[in-house]
């Protein structure tokens, strides 16, 4: 048969491979892979280079579906080009299939996690991003997008940043099926509102019928040819296409089609026709760099140092140590201290200017190619990411996020500026790792640890300067603590992390003069928090104040309740944590308002050990 | 002196006065206010119209300052109109003072905080709609935007949202001053650029001199006449005009002029004039309506139904008793059963389509005008607008949020579509309210009864139908639980809410034919969580296991083990909750996997049974 039928054949195919997933299923999204299919079998037979017995060719195309309801597609897709089974492909959804319900990278040619949409494009745009100005390798990025989805602004940073980038690499597919989950979408068929949209954003737009496979052949080559900026193929499709029962239909999302044996039917009965993926021109496999000892900033102990400037300057040595460091900001990186590293590493800093979304999704696409992102803003900004935080976990991402200006420290800028709630946001993130050190040397030390952590980690940085409190040939491990204070007359252990250690110390200087011995914790590993250390501080003191410059709930005094859940007769604890809602104030005058400065912690040190049993837990 | 003199003396006068209250503070944003000052005064001068003796008064404009770093200028504005004083705007900063360093409602005449970027222009969308809408009333809404802000996807989102709902009423105006905290924007003076864009997006734009008294007067008289479209005014302006040490010049962001004296004359010193703002044309004290009874839904003990159908239904309820309750969806009200709602008050409901940031900005906007919303999405979604559920509670906005789909008990769709954090993150909000009922009738009280807290309130809702436990009658109080088995030989009480209440009383009963008897607590109010009745179970059993379908971090384990932190003597507890990375399964085989299901709540029980005291706990 000539290629055009060939084409049509094979989207027939993968909408028949969608329909038995489902239907095997019992749930799905068979329509919204219908109206891509055709989309999908002309880039997989002509446009797409990607070695599928080498996923880690570092010339290889990445192909991501933003649209990640559309998985039985994309698992059809797979089916064709001979890397699953078929009884593998009707194994989809069921306990155990790496085939979920929307695709992750336990499969090893999916780079990221997809299902909450918007986030695709940002991601895409990422590993383009080190297509051109890293890797400099020639793969393309095709980014399968739903018409829904647009309606992120996440979408929209992603056009606003590809297209003053020029990423000329990156391809957005946009299946403009008219219908998004429960009805029309905002702009139904008008293929020219989304062209006028993209195109003030810069990029070349060209406008086909997604189910004409000669249209779709000339869009890819146009997007191939298109060298000075990011094409979006806009594509008007049918839902349901091929299957008159659901074909255009509202009310036909997300489920098996009604009758799997009609469907079927109707697009020609099962095939299987191969897909010969070409394979990519150049590349190999990418090596990643070793790590190279970091020659880490020192300070000296009593001077007084900025926390983000122990960030700014332990990232930019680790930079000049290992050319796999890149730092992401978000038009914050005076604040951040990221400007640091963007003075001496210039090739490897990105300035995403504020969209945080944009940022967190880079730094995603970044680190599938094997670079090691840090990626800084405002702690109170993260927040502003954070489904995108809670995704990369998903996609299993090594990344590095920095927060700087914690808590009601920061000072007269007040609270719209404060990180008060990130704590608890990070450490809700699976397989987190939450660092807020108390001084500078602490700060060097865990901004190159942190690297080494699979997943998600968080270094929670300081506004102020505070005291050097260690020497610089300490060691910080992910997970440890460090007891500033200790004697066999400990009474009270008071358990902080950041600016609370230092307002502990003075507390327990404090009450020392008065007779009280008290124990001091910096517990700058807030997730996961040293059990071994607070166990024996519990055994040792029998009385334990934690003291956060943060929200009460999720934060280092529930990291510290936890550790004792197990024990029946623990420690008496007091939490002390921001108690309401701040304004603008000297940090000083903050942490008094807040009730967790030295002269707060004094009293609830001194309420402890005055306190009685309650009633409550008399017959506990 | 002519009208223009006075603008332009009048534009002088607030940029002295922002430079005088920075320098007092020794520190804030005078270059960010100058830049705006001609554009506020033209503003207050001839366009707004506000009664600031009556700032509830319903024919108000509102304006709103996007970029809430501009303070300096919205207090030297008040000034201006004779609302706040010299002493007090000479306060700004400082401890106890409302004039904090982003504007925050704590001031009768703000609506909203802003501070964080991006946030005042999807809120004043939500205002303009209200006065489109639903009151029904000429007033205008003025946002004052920077133009870094312009790169947060947020602001995209509102663009389009006000494009396409035709919001006339609503002006942006974009002070374009090329230079952001870090150096110059994505597009500095390029109005162009910023003009094609919001063009694209469906608005009328105009294009002046920022600077120029007559081109704003005309831009302003240009905004009113526009009746079809929102209006973005794009200003060219200077950032630090007027003063030759930081008119245009990096590095000049976020702080005092270097000489404030200097500053001062070559303003042309200090001035003392005042702005007559005009007063409303229409409108009054909107009154609120009383709450009526609400005739909510029943469902029969022992049927089975899920706690987003009743929500559904409940809200529905409400909204026939009561003309104030609004709903908002993210185009999935098939999915959180905010259609029952759209179906029977079509004329309140409103479609955001995928826009998380924009809906809740909107009910923010709604809540600004008296009206009381519930905004509805996947619990997993609404983590895409964390940023703006954080600045609603120092906003101190009343609204509702309802999140459905929670936890691993959805299935097969996998963890993208799983809320898994969302407890943790809105216990972190100040003042929040997290409820999660396990079924239907706790679920339709719940819904009627969130909306009486001030601040915001979260309602957790399940995809899965469960079994009816309680009858229509009961009683369900935020800060309340239920005891659901109780004996007085209970040796472990099991600690849930929502899907897990329900594998707690199928392993209480398993547990009961082992002759062990397990008290169970239906904790569906999270936060606040019911201390007494805990306490209560705590001392009469001594032993206490929590299963939540959440990660363990911050959500129900937490709120329980912070009951006892200050308590010497406790019972044990054991904290169950997703253990791990869900993939795709049916939701039985989830729970199971998860290890939050009966079989694991009565291994728990069983271990707790067993357990020594540990050594680490021994000696306190």
């Amino acid at each position: 048969m000539t290629d055009r039928q060939r084409l049509k054949e094979l989207g027939q195919q993968l909408r028949v491979d969608a329909v038995r997933a489902a239907d095997a299923a019992g749930s799905g999204h068979p329509t919204s892979s219908m109206s891509a299919a055709d989309l999908m079998a002309v880039l997989a037979s002509g446009h797409l280079r990607y070695d599928f017995d080498a996923p880690e060719h570092a010339g290889n195309d990445h192909l991501i579906f933003s649209k990640g309801h559309a998985s039985p597609l994309l698992y059809s897709l797979y089916k064709a080009c001979g890397v699953i089974s078929d009884a593998e492909l009707l194994r989809y959804r069921r306990l155990g299939s790496p085939l979920e319900g929307h695709p992750t990278p336990r499969l090893p040619w999916v780079d990221v996690a997809t299902g909450s949409l918007g986030q695709g494009l940002p991601i895409g745009a990422g590993v383009a991003l080190a297509g051109t100005s890293l890797d400099r390798l020639p793969y393309r990025v095709w980014v399968l997008c739903g018409d829904s989805e647009l309606a992120e602004g996440s979408v929209w940073e992603s056009f606003e940043y590809a297209g003053q980038a020029r990423l000329a690499n990156l391809t957005a597919i946009l299946d403009i099926n008219r219908l998004g989950q429960r009805g029309p979408t905002r702009h139904g068929w008008d293929l020219d509102a989304y062209r006028r949209r993209v195109e003030a954003f810069g990029w070349h737009t060209v406008e086909i019928d997604g189910h004409d496979v000669e249209q779709i052949d000339a869009a890819y080559r146009e997007a191939a040819e298109t060298t000075d900026r990011p094409t979006a193929i806009i594509a008007r499709t049918v839902k349901g296409a091929g299957v008159s029962a659901v074909a255009d239909q509202e009310g036909a999302h997300g489920k098996p089609v009604p009758d799997a044996e009609e469907a079927i039917s109707e697009l020609g009965g099962t095939r299987d026709m191969r897909i010969e993926v070409a394979a990519p021109t150049s590349g190999g496999v990418r090596q990643r760099p070793g790590g190279a000892a970091v020659d880490l900033p020192t300070f000296d102990v009593g001077e007084e140092a900025a926390t983000r400037d122990a960030f700014g300057q332990a990232v930019t040595a680790a930079g000049t140590a290992r050319d796999d460091v890149v730092v992401l900001d978000g038009e914050v990186a005076d604040s951040t201290r990221a400007k640091f590293f963007a003075a001496e590493h210039p090739e490897r800093f990105f300035e995403f200017y504020i969209a945080e979304q944009q940022m967190i999704a880079a730094a995603v696409g970044l680190q599938v190619r094997g670079w090691t992102p840090y990626a800084a803003t405002f702690a109170a900004f993260l927040t502003r990411a954070y489904d995108f935080i809670r995704m990369a976990a998903v996609s299993r991402a090594d990344i590095n996020l920095v927060g700087s200006h914690a808590g009601v420290s920061i000072g007269e800028d007040g609270p719209s500026q404060m990180g008060l709630e990130d704590m608890a946001a990070l450490r809700a993130v699976h397989n987190s790792v939450v660092l807020h050190p108390c001084d500078a040397n602490s700060s060097a030390r865990l901004t190159a640890g942190m690297a080494e952590h699979d997943g998600v980690s968080y270094l929670r940085t300081m506004r102020g300067k505070t005291p050097v409190l260690y020497g610089p040939d300490e060691g910080f491990e992910i997970g440890g603590s460090k007891v500033l204070r200790s004697s066999g007359a400990d009474e009270v252990t008071v358990v902080g992390a950041g600016a609370t250690v230092h307002e502990a110390l003075a507390a327990a200087d404090k009450l020392a003069g008065e007779g009280v011995a008290v124990r001091v914790i910096d517990a700058y590993s807030v997730k996961p928090v040293d059990a071994p250390t607070l166990r024996a501080a519990a055994e040792e003191t029998g009385r334990i104040v934690t003291v956060e410059d943060h929200w009460p709930e999720g934060g280092l005094g529930d990291a510290v309740l936890d550790v004792f859940a197990d024990t029946r007769s623990r420690p008496r604890t007091m939490k002390l944590a921001v108690s309401h809602m701040p304004a603008s104030a000297a940090p000083d005058e903050q942490r008094r308002e807040a009730g967790i400065d030295a002269g707060a912690i004094e009293a609830a040190v001194r309420g402890i050990l005055r306190q009685e049993e309650t009633p409550a837990a008399a017959g506990a």
